[in-house]
């Protein structure tokens, strides 16, 4: 066994506390919204106003609560010391416990928390959280939708060589490729929007679920009570709520939401792994901004980093539904906070992941370039190869049996390939060879006109980008804002 | 390095075949409504009928396939023969075209797959056997939660001490804890059917997705071909079809649905992880079937193997998530066939592990016992601790802080714990601990009336069951087939 | 909701059997060693050897076991019936027990599995088809490597344009990219010998791991238990033996296997990517067989199908890893059976997968070819970026300043990747920009020399190849037989 | 669509920095010395070290790097300015090429990074960041052992109801059952060993792997680069180096890597499970500390919050094991950085979640308590059930067939569970039911005499301990140090 080079004496009980290290998916990559959302301050504040909602509304339904009591924590609101947190935490090694003490002693009062357990408040805020965060990332989607459908028609007349199992199959448009992506995120966000709009919140449920504490201060009126957590939850603003739970919310429900987020980003991560390959064949890339350098070794680079990037926020993203999912269905009873130290990292991270992939890629798409004349030569050079499906469909309508006609044009096409690797011809001569096969009986006039017809051949490739710019458009007319959305600068 | 005792001269290439292997999870588990779904027969048929869905709509619009071929075709439809196929297989080295082949030659005829590629079948098939699934699997929740709204009114009344981290917290129903777990799986539901609801087939799009064989067919006629396709999505009767794909329809989808069931399984695999804890407690069990042995070496045990299988169930859930969310946001181009190995697997199997799941879940509702002796020996015990939020809201509405409250009772009530714990005392003496503390006030006549009511105490649990009973009510009534649904009987 | 189109009535109660759903993954893919290891009748036939060399063991130290007993039940141990077994199985809801009850009858004793438990039956079983497949991939792997040493060899000399970011980066050869992704095997074959050196069985532990029931058996004599369990183990023939366990071996074991499984898949994954990523670049191919189909719709296509299955291949062990992670850490007391149903799967089915992996990457390395044509012509495309890095190394040992070049020749690769993108310009004039530049300082003469030196250059890549093949070369040597493994023919 | 509250303005490019987020597995759970290894200001400060030891090396060996820009370099390399890089690094896009710029422009100089690409630098750093944290979480491993070794002597004698699914088996001792955690953590450690003993870091091989550019700033002279390489791999102090490899070393060793941690966590992870379990019990606890708070509503929780944490670490584990997986096996060509932001966040985050880990349950193992009275009344209470396999093995002796012995216990067994369940009979008469059964002709007196030794059996237990105890000495004694770590205090 190597010995290790480092003493263990500079452990965590040290006396000087090493720099604070920051959330690199926070720092590096997500936008300053879900930052804020997410912070410390932010919670503690978000805190702050739920408990001061649930006195208010506990005072305006008859609880002896001093009007003058939630006006001094209302005036101390603000007033967020992380550190004097923390070092109550350390005493009664129970976080809200110290977040308790903390605002009581900076209002003077003991008037918050009442008839409350710790999940009343933190299940609540984190819910907000996470809510609050899912209509970010909704929004940044229906941006992200509008440059897609922006680029499908930027692109929908430009023939492209269609690549299954990456190599050359029929023609297409570069319109259609991008539009194809766009639907699959399109998809995604309709089954977030079923998350988002059935996104229930857990309430003021009590210790076990059966608000017998808040019915014990209200002397047993379950109208009051129920009347307490609607004002609560109208504080919050969420869709629903939950009736019966324990302690916690069921993390099925975190679960469906991580995966709604990976689901989100598979559309863009395929674009991002298609555009990886085109900058490979030199017919698109990301762009490259001035200043940038590709490579501290080689000064040609322009490589597709931020491509790379997405896909990096994906398999991130597949990581913390790994984690949702270990939590899920592990209830015990009515529950406990085996969840707690997975959804510290797990929900804020998750977030900051999903915005950062889309902070990303909504730069690729502002910026990226397509090289049409490296395009044109990829078609030329494939043409005849692209048009077999059409001959063997020309061969069928003369009568030809469909396995012949493929079997036919299998033997020449594939000697033709052959052929041109191995340096044996120089120029694709597909249709001469196909128009000297008597199985096929197609004259050369036939097949030099399917071959000239080929580079305007796309099918029903525009109007399927017409019917995807017309979705899209939908949704920007409804979402303007969220539609007109622009990144900030990405590293 | 040890070495192998077994020769690899035994290998695949060996002459004679290894006797089948089946599917453990189809035949251990899954019931013969989704076994018949994805069975190699069962698919072939479907395949089949797809062909011929589609040769009678290109005969419908103009092209020649001339009626007798479809004839052919229809009257051998049903002569599968799975390994005539697989010999085929096994020269193409291409499943479909081996079909391809073997369909022609019962038929006579050379008129199937015309203007398609292999996943204009496939993928439209594979997507009718993914949502006749999703179907049965929704009729299964429904059965399911029937029955958990059946047990939650019967034990609407039983007094149970509730848990939070696995310990006495305060006092709920059993009823309560049933509803819990139930409203999680509705809440589930809710989500699959929006899944199921929204969920697209890729439909007929050719190879690269630009409809271009068809339309070449149709001689460019796009109406056509829309209306060939309409014809054949209204075949396979799902609600939605893909516009812009390419070769594949994207494979968050099959996340989507993957991650559907995961959700699903929750509500069901933590009311299980409650029930071998409850076990354990003997305040409940999951019954014990005449004949059934429950260990072969100690003859008295009464295990929770069927609970212990559910939540094995939903680990391998997890697993399949993980295989599905490795395949979306990696699609290449228009698409290969890297999926096609996992989806195999995948697709089937996560089926058979949640129809596996459903079954033996309504089969542990159908058999579980409550042991109310022992549920109400264990309230005794605990109620002084039980109460103690009561005792301290007692005390918070008679003035006392209520942080000078929860320290006062806290230590007396650990101590109690200890004391306990030690043998130090034999019975619980909290009450009068905390009767002559000053610091609370409250006469022991006072305390001792709280846990006299504390028996009866459940807060708000009725009533939260009762809402929980008219959801599922409700659903009971849309799908009454479904709900009535009896498992069969599980190994 | 749509409603399902079938009924639910044929369920899994209903009279007559479905046809047997097959393991896919046995079925298409796995070499008929390793199925023969997970077959029912293999395993059965396993567990009755390992009870009658507990009852040889039993009655030679001493225990009345009488010998035509032994004799009785040897005759009968070929006698495998499913089905019988299964018919048992469904009364007791106990898989041992049946099996038992059916070996007892076969034998007319009732002389099996005493003093035993359950798990000392079954983990000793399932832990030697670990251990056997376990050596059976290891020596594919072997075999593996000897093609990956012959092809790296084969290409030694093959300069290839070497590529990062996808794009062209520096030269490399064909031989030394082979090595690559074999020293990748190489190095994870290490860390799965350490896995089987290190494998340890349960043993004969009894019911809750303390061995009391063959104590009691044998009278308190523990060396005599000790004695029994060594001749056991010895029976099995496996490295090592566990102490301290419960009724369980700890699962981490199994995620240990299953995680090597993952990494020694992972250098094939890689080099089966990049090989389908050559396939575009028509710089190479998996190879095409003779009567192989590559698409049924476009005759033309030559698919990296077997590339793609690796990759896919790859995709399904990580989702066994994530149900094995779900094992591992969650043992309740001394163990249950919550890990059953996921071990029925995941411990076959990820030895089917990787063994499919090696048949189908065997085949790969065996059938691939290389485009030495069109390799030669990228590389003579990018070769002035290639050496860009050279020429900076030059101007940086004339004295210019390392960030001062690499900013130089920066803007003249990136102006000429866009002229030559764009059309403006035809042919590749780097060399010229870069000897007009004064602040490299470079004569022409130079940059061409380095150019001209370009093709054959390839740094170290030859000492590194020839390193991989001596390593490799002194595995086959030590284990010849698995070195000449060759794949049997694939699907 | 529910509409967000919140503004989009407030983005990442707006004007005032959000408060800095921190990393929450680093600031509440990592101890000091992981954090100080994976802090940025300890990254840059190994980066600069590193190519402070390659200039040396490559002045040595006769590169025209003065001493003077070497002893620049030094004098500043502690002058690090995470703010000043992070504004470099947002105009070239490229970390690396933003703390050259930094280095460089803080000594005056432009000399590092010779013949280097980025990640001859990352890489190597990197590694060595793993490498040492491996080495901190083996010694931690070590002192863990330790604790297990001094509490399963401690409880050596403790006998404890052994329970299988949860209910009552057999006895056991308390010290057994912690062995049998133990001896799986002893396991993972001897696997960790391995993964730490051939850790291979991937040198100073250039972009693709080729060490072109050192070979071409040594003339080609191969010997010194050889040496060049050799000399830094020195300074790393690693035990390996890998030989082929592309841009990066293969992803499937961080795999390796994160899988060996998560192996490891597993063995305290069922033992906080099964220490939950007994909470529930009340059997054991986690222990108390003076101060803390068990739950804010409930003042009389003692709750197992740490066991809960340690739980949590091992699902955060699980998550980053995806991660890892996600990129093992999906190298392109020579490499690329879609592994960068995945690395960024999985490798410091694993190792401060396994650090967490084990700071968490050193904690636990320091401070959790028995409680032997009511361990006592258990056993004295299912005493007749625990003794059932000697009372069968009593009668086989006596020869009782086993499967009649066997199925009259059963009967029993269960009648009596169920009559004390119901409150049928008051105390457990099993004995007195067994003695009247003629199927086992055992007299009361010969199972009375069964039940009385029953309290002081544990079979082999007490060996077993010895044998663990033993195994751990020996570590101790080969790693006093480690031994010796005393965890910090936790939240």
């Amino acid at each position: 066994m190597p010995k290790g080079e480092l003493s263990l004496e500079s452990s965590r009980s040290a006396a000087q506390a090493p720099p604070v290290i920051p959330n690199v998916l926070a720092e590096r990559y997500a936008s300053s919204a879900i930052q804020a959302i997410w912070s410390a301050e932010g919670r503690i504040v978000l805190e702050r106003e739920f408990w001061i909602a649930v006195m208010k509304a506990q005072r305006d339904l008859g609880l002896d609560v001093p009007s003058e009591a939630i006006a001094a924590y209302e005036s101390v609101k603000n007033q967020v010391d992380p550190a004097s947190i923390m070092a109550r935490e350390k005493i009664s090694r129970h976080d809200v416990k110290a977040r308790i003490e903390e605002f009581n002693d900076l209002a003077g009062f003991e008037q918050v928390h009442k008839g409350m357990t710790s999940r009343d408040l933190t299940e609540n805020v984190e819910q907000l959280q996470v809510y609050r965060s899912l209509q970010i990332i909704r929004d940044k989607s229906v941006a992200t939708l509008r440059r897609l459908r922006e680029r499908a028609e930027q692109w929908n007349e430009l023939i492209l060589t269609a690549r299954t199992h990456n190599v050359a199959a029929q023609p297409t448009t570069l319109g259609k490729r991008v539009a194809m992506f766009g639907e699959e995120l399109l998809s995604a966000l309709t089954a977030l929007d079923a998350v988002i709009g059935h996104y229930a919140v857990r309430g003021l449920k009590g210790a076990v679920g059966t608000q017998m504490d808040q019915l014990s201060l209200f002397e047993g009126d379950a109208d009051k009570v129920a009347e307490l957590e609607q004002r609560v939850v109208s504080h919050l603003g969420m869709p629903a709520v939950w009736t019966n739970v324990g302690q916690v919310y069921p993390r099925s429900l975190d679960l469906r939401v991580v995966a709604a987020l990976t689901d989100l980003a598979s559309g863009p991560s395929s674009f991002c792994k298609t555009l990886r390959l085109m900058a490979g064949h030199e017919t698109a890339s990301e762009g490259f901004a001035p200043g940038q350098t590709g490579s501290s070794a080689m000064p040609h680079k322009m490589n597709s980093r931020s491509c790379e990037r997405v896909n990096g926020f994906h398999v991130i993203l597949k990581g913390y539904l790994t984690m949702a999912s270990g939590l899920a269905g592990d209830q015990w009873n009515e529950g406990d906070v085996s969840c707690s130290v997975v959804r510290r990292v797990m929900l804020p991270d998750a977030f900051f992941a999903i915005d950062g992939l889309f902070e990303t890629f909504l730069t690729i798409l502002d910026q990226m370039d397509a090289y049409e004349a490296v395009i044109a030569a990829e078609t030329a050079h494939y043409l005849p190869f692209l048009m077999t499906t059409t001959i063997m469909m020309e061969a069928v309508k003369s009568g030809v049996g469909r396995e012949t006609a493929h079997k036919a044009i299998k033997e020449h096409a594939v000697a033709t390939v052959n052929d041109l690797r191995t340096g044996k011809v120089s120029t694709n001569n597909l249709v001469e060879r196909l128009a000297e096969d008597i199985r096929l009986g197609l004259p050369v006039e036939i097949l030099q006109g399917i071959i000239a017809r080929g580079d305007r051949e796309s099918g029903a490739a525009k109007a399927q980008v017409a019917a995807f710019a017309k979705a899209v458009r939908e949704l920007e007319t409804a979402s303007p804002e969220a539609a007109a959305y622009s990144p900030g600068s990405i590293l």
